[in-house]
């Protein structure tokens, strides 16, 4: 099995991070190719930002899915996962997205530990975009700026189990969700020193992919995620067109 | 007063439309400028066709925002919306936003009735993300593939009347908002032949763009719309990237 | 265009804070009239006294509303709004409507600066009315008992300040809504000073009023809002009589 | 005990049968007082019509309610309750609420069966109100005018019971309220006809008043249901300002 | 009339609190049985002793219940309630259900006063269960390991009082509800020593389940609480397979 | 790795199409056992057949779960297996959670096909519990009695295609949840011949207990889902003493 997972941020740093993780979690016979975003910002933390890489991922998508069994939206926020899912022939998730499902199979409310203040609004959207507030028991960010966000880990490591340890005994949280790509393979680091289960985006990624790529559960070929409806387009590069002719 | 409207789709047919009501409804003294987009699809039905709007509105209202005192993203669904309210510096809105905003000004629950089947699931993920679920009655669209974009009205006049019908006597619509840029003005040409009063999004989005301009409320300095935090990016456009400069 | 500005409350010095601002906020060519509610209260924070102030109002409106082209309820809670619009053969809005409505084309989430403690119960409980609550950051009231309600801007303006600050950084607000009509027109003094947007009420009544009339969007003829069905009444004012009497 | 029921409307008919049913539902002990409204409207279908009822009532309750040791608002839709809750030193509450309280002693979800169509729209909005959305299964409505507003049940009777079969085959009721004045009894003489539970409004009212009293729970001398803060008034009845006056 | 009460736990000093509450609210004529399970733990904290409880709680109810004329599930959480209903011929309730009627009869907001800290996540699941969350103003619980669950009340009760006033004016509750058949009695001995009304489970149950005795509302034929359909079963006790024996 | 799989009901004919499901859905090294409970129902449809059923499965892990390294709940709605969650030391889910977990990695809004019309407000209880309300398109049911509880798939394969077209269609799901452990497989037999993608909870829960188990995300020592405080207890079997006797 070939899975695929897209970066939709500039930073090879945390495309590093991203794959590691992704090889430790992988299944025996499961390869990991990481793609780096080629436009956008070094990472997410807002609407804007989550636009712009919400299309350099579809670009990338649209030109490499083919040589793979899944794809991976992979940075936290899953930016441009539903509108991948209308157009991908293969089964496609993001980091939130499976980290949340991960959380909801451990326990009955999580809480979410973040890189940073800012993020934790298109957080929040994001969850509920997911129809999951009532299980959301908190988001809590670093405050500081963050110097070098291929190293988060290792400057703010301290930082973000206090910040996990407030949201059990303070917000409620049966779960921790350690968000964001520049966190992955924290959850690995940290097994043991949380009271509560943790799971980060990566790892859950890449075996709920492989899941989806086991279940075989068809593609959509009508409703909201059959491919959109043929019809005029311009500007487009020659693999979105292609996406987009798709016979449903 | 100068507005910038900016049609997210390719369809020049659809932009004179915009055009056409959009002076209609403007103050006196209101100059309205309607840009087309020049990548994308003939219109938007789908969470991927809304994606590839939402970057082509970023790349036209980062060119060409300075010179207008607001912006309007000028398809219902409003892609991108949220994304440019965090970099412009000026008020900018949508037809969705917009035409709630006025519908419930206007009673307790509306119906959107639309031009297609597909549209449906987009539109409920837009109402739902403005937080607006317990005031939808009902979506209701139009069954059969639309022949010419730029003509829906006059095709399908009386079908979209008595879908309206059917929003008020069966799901308890109090207002009719009817969506999408291809329906521009189609709410005036029906005055008084709907049973309840009814809203479209051009209208609704100039008269409100003008509010936004009078009222001065201020630019976010903090919270989750103030500018990004700067950071590299890559692969962007000078305008786009200077978007991204601004200072607090 | 004449606007009816009802004051549900007897204070005659709030009564001519709403007129200062509601003239100040008009478009060209627009006359405010502003009428002070002859049974009542010196301000509304609770249910009973909204209570009574919607009977107050809904007299004053079935008295004069046929002179004017909007009516606008000017308190805080919008007291008998909803009943108003089913008899009212022009449209009606209120302050909290109006406010929520701006707030909601500024960013997410806002959060509601009252008068009082006492007074948030009542603001929460029309959010929810409004199916807004998702978009409800915080509601934050003085401490202190009002010494005298036509001046709580000169004596607690800092106070003020201080809680919108606190909306902002501790509760997640994107907007500020100055709440009551006791503040009116204090988010024009606060300009530049607050790190969000800011909106009252009187000034978004005022344009969302013109917004309406000039929109057209035509009256109930049926659905919740269309006028009463015709039935023995008794003790009514012949003023109120006669807007029973209308035929539909 | 005694029990004060207040109808809001003007109708002695639908008052009688308040009455009747009440004294069939009272325990051994329990006096019942029935007024009827001296202004308003026939019955209650409207937002418009319950704000009247709700004033209406307020003054029967300032006059009447020291000689008794609770009071009823005997009109669905509860025109007044929570206003009059803050003000009133005995227990109060409403048909509504007191049907519901009992429908969810009996069942997960319930359905209305209601008098007439237009009359559901308030109803929903008073479900609502007390937080119950998720427990409303539906809510139906006879479709015809009413010829005899205190005859309903005997000219209507199989159109009800047919309407609350629906409700359990359709909607997934688990349980039938009865709603409106005009209405009491009828769960009563349709005992053993109905497939599930049915419970109306008087009959809860009166009991639930009785355990009210019965428990004792103490009065609000803080938090939202505290008497108002005292402050100038005018143009109140000497029975409304008394109640205005009351210490905390 | 005849009201069994089955304590879930195993704690003969908690249903003898249960008992002493229930006989001095009971109306005149009220027998009052109280039966302690003989399997279980000493008190329910979590949703696994919930889970025993139930069960233990079934076993009871099927043997006991034909002698009686309603059966009340005598634990905070309602261990086994809408499974028993669907079973038994008679009404029954139990204690949260009971308690937050009366709760929403009294106020719009209440909060949850409880035993520990851990037994919080089961009363808020218990809530939600009931479709009741924007009515919680919040849970509170004691902190300190229990040393006599009999005696909670004589060596907690001034840091019960202490909560249930942070309750009122930090978290906007309205009314208290003293949690758990430890406290029975508790809202009772603190009469007028809260600031606002106080209601317990036990006294609620015992009075509404007279009042659903009363009202002869009728049982389930049809919907989801009428009898489970016949069907093989095996290793039930005589009396649960005489319930699951009924002809609906 | 070795997984238990605990059929709640009685019939082994049941027991027989979870296990040769789950066989074909496991990973290659996966070895699974099923175990029958030797006391309840042939199938659960309500919410009491459920609570039997939860008390015996809770019986059978507490036996069986030591040698194993995950535990399934192997039936719809779940029985037990947030109880279970608190006590046992390895991973456990159940078909609902880990099928809806699939679904909503698969789209946006699922519908359940089920085996009857009783059922479906179990299982819409069972939705609503994990907070998933606003993902739900629908719950359909089959209409007629069940023959043969162990052939369900053979007699009425095609009426349950029906059912799922129409959840498509008339609802709007986004993908099919087969519910109910007597469809274990129909997924996999019906693959290419519905419109959009469909899960089972059997082959659903099998890979997600995998995936728990090879994430290690850790056991919880604080928060809802810890073991349950030491105190005393009578009447349970040793295997369950020994699971509350755990040090957390």
């Amino acid at each position: 099995m070939k899975l695929l997972l897209i970066n939709p941020n500039i930073s090879d740093s945390v495309s590093e991070l991203i794959r590691a993780e992704a090889v430790r979690s992988a299944s025996p016979g499961t390869e990991i190719e990481v793609l780096t975003a080629p436009l956008g910002v070094a990472y997410i933390e807002t609407r804007f930002e989550a636009m712009i890489g919400a299309y350099a991922t579809a670009q990338l998508a649209a030109e490499h899915h083919a040589a793979h069994d899944a794809v991976v939206v992979a940075a936290f926020g899953d930016p441009g996962l539903n509108a991948l899912r209308e157009v991908l022939p293969c089964p496609v998730t993001g980091l939130t997205e499976a980290a949340l499902a991960s959380a909801c199979l451990l326990g009955q409310r999580f809480s979410i530990v973040a890189i940073s203040q800012r993020i934790r609004a298109w957080y929040r959207e994001t969850v509920s975009a997911y129809g999951l507030d009532s299980r959301l028991a908190s988001i809590r960010g670093l405050d500081e700026p963050l110097a070098d966000i291929g190293n988060v880990q290792g400057n703010q490591g301290e930082r973000l189990v206090a910040l996990a340890e407030r949201c059990v005994d303070e917000d409620g949280a049966d779960v921790i969700v350690l968000a964001g790509a520049p966190l992955a393979g924290l959850a690995r680091s940290l097994r043991g020193r949380l009271p509560v289960p943790a799971v980060d985006g990566v790892s859950s990624a890449v075996r709920h992919a492989e899941t989806l790529v086991a279940l075989q559960p068809g593609r959509a070929q009508r409703g909201s995620f059959a491919p959109p409806p043929q019809k005029p387009n311009a500007g487009l590069s020659p693999a979105v067109q292609a996406l987009l002719r798709q016979a449903r």
